[in-house]
């Protein structure tokens, strides 16, 4: 059994080698590029936690954690296109340090590949694991969409912000569980339960995520906080406080989010304050870690076995950064 | 056993519905408007030829044949992007209609939507089947690079380009038509002759497409004559041309692709003329051609059974339109 921790170096030092051919280089030198940015390569090791809760890990579980962080890191490409964001932790965007056609391309091309490695597990499991990938890539997509649907919609519902967090975060942790509990024999019913798991840990996570970025502490957050506030991001805040405000509160909300007076920060945390969002929103993560806790409890095997995720949930959950 | 034009309409059948739900709207129903521009199908109708050349048509070709239409279109919107094209016969582009952000993600979803159909088909071919998607796949994105990269580059050899067209567009020819035959339960001898008849069948074609291009009759081309030459493109004429040309006649054709005058298609296809580019196009064609004929001679069925490639054959390259 290994912690997080060790299967993600693991993992780190098994991807870390060119997945591509020398040539076209202007196809293929954006595609290395981007991968060496580096990351914490979560999705990809929590597909060999998934396996190893079940059975020691086999081969096969590393392509297809191989093939999740390709996905992820062409979700990545594309999505910073369409966001124009120029950076990514720090360093240039593919878009940005080459051009938009080269990261269209990249990205597609980084796509493939993931598929290429999908195809290198035994083909008794293909079939399986090919249609959850699939699935689970079509909701990536479809979160995107709504997430980029929703900055353009006035009124978005508490339940439509859940629904986009599920497709565009949590249904890739998820699925990389499962693949690997299915790699490692899992049963169905555990199977469900181990996807459940992820489901709701990681909506959990982006509740605090979206918590952090406004009461954060700077310093351990690692990023500016305020800054969803800034660019009116609908997180689960503002939808709560919407919902909750006073007709007052919520004319003065619109106003801030309108005119964006320098002050601005500070007056939306006031009103966040007053709609007591951070009570509600510890109690919403709660909800939905309990739940996440509930399924992996309901696996059936030995809780020592479990150590490595439940480690890795109150790891995730309980960090101030 | 079926013609082309017949398979082509029971394909076109079996595609016309749609493929996608109805929501996230904005992701599905670019989606569907580009699938509805139609065309003519041929790469999926290959697919179904490939098999029949074998045996009776088995449900999995159309499903496979379903996927390489849709690969197609995934190409063709992220294509269209690249080249920043506003139409495709007569219609408005995905990102002309909506917008990039819109193109690039229903370009996405739809390539995935591909691999979903591919694994519709019996697990015995899955592993092959998708090896030779993957592959090809790759190849195209390939080919695409290249054809970006060509158009800023000074020097381009007449066998780089043929790479690039193998790249770009024969290998998907070739592969549809020998995914058929793989379900066709065809050995892979036969498989690899009629992969070899699709691939020099297409280079003929782009051989001619480049040559009527310059040099077909308006009327019957239908579509603008001089196209190529006015937009400098590198094709089989202009690299040969460049190839064969004295100092002198180099030096009038990197004048008239830098000034653009008015009388530049009238010039250029002078200068063609003087390097009998007219007669070297139709030889090189015609041993694509023979090529491709003597692959699908060599394929050990009954001749009966080749008539409709045959005759697809004859009529893509005899074609004067």
């Amino acid at each position: 059994m290994h912690s997080f921790k060790d299967l993600s170096v693991l993992f780190s030092k098994h991807f870390e080698k060119s997945h591509f051919p020398s040539s076209p280089h202007n196809l293929y030198e954006p595609c290395n590029y981007f991968l060496q940015i580096g990351g914490k390569r979560v999705r990809p090791t929590l597909c060999l936690l998934g396996n190893e809760l079940f059975d020691t890990i086999h081969i096969d579980s590393y392509h297809i954690a191989t093939a999740i962080e390709l996905f992820h890191n062409f979700t990545l490409v594309h999505d910073d296109m369409m966001d124009a964001a120029s950076l990514r932790r720090g360093m240039q965007t593919v878009h940005t340090k080459y051009n938009s056609n080269i990261a269209l391309l990249s990205g597609d091309v980084m796509l493939i590949k993931a598929y290429e490695y999908i195809n290198k597990i035994q083909p008794q499991y293909l079939q399986r694991i090919l249609q959850l990938f699939n699935t689970t890539a079509t909701e990536v997509c479809e979160g995107q969409q709504l997430d980029m649907d929703f900055e353009n919609q006035d009124e978005v519902s508490l339940n439509e912000y859940i629904k986009m967090i599920e497709l565009k975060t949590s249904v890739l942790l998820a699925a990389a569980l499962q693949m690997g509990a299915i790699i490692g024999g899992a049963s169905e019913g555990n199977c469900n339960h181990l996807y459940q798991f992820g489901l709701n840990l990681g909506i959990a996570f982006q509740i605090q995520d979206d918590y952090l970025d406004a009461f954060g502490d700077p310093e351990k957050f690692g990023k500016e906080v305020g800054g969803d506030i800034k660019q009116n991001k609908k997180t689960f805040l503002l939808l709560h406080s919407l919902e909750v405000a006073s007709a007052e509160q919520r004319k003065r909300l619109h106003e801030l989010m309108k005119d964006n007076p320098s002050n601005k920060v500070e007056e939306v945390l006031k009103i966040y304050t007053e709609c007591n969002v951070q009570e509600w929103t510890k109690n919403l993560k709660q909800k939905y870690f309990d739940t996440a806790l509930q399924h992996l409890e309901d696996i059936a095997v030995v809780s020592s076995r479990k150590k490595p995720l439940l480690e890795l949930a109150y790891y995730l959950i309980d960090r101030e950064h």
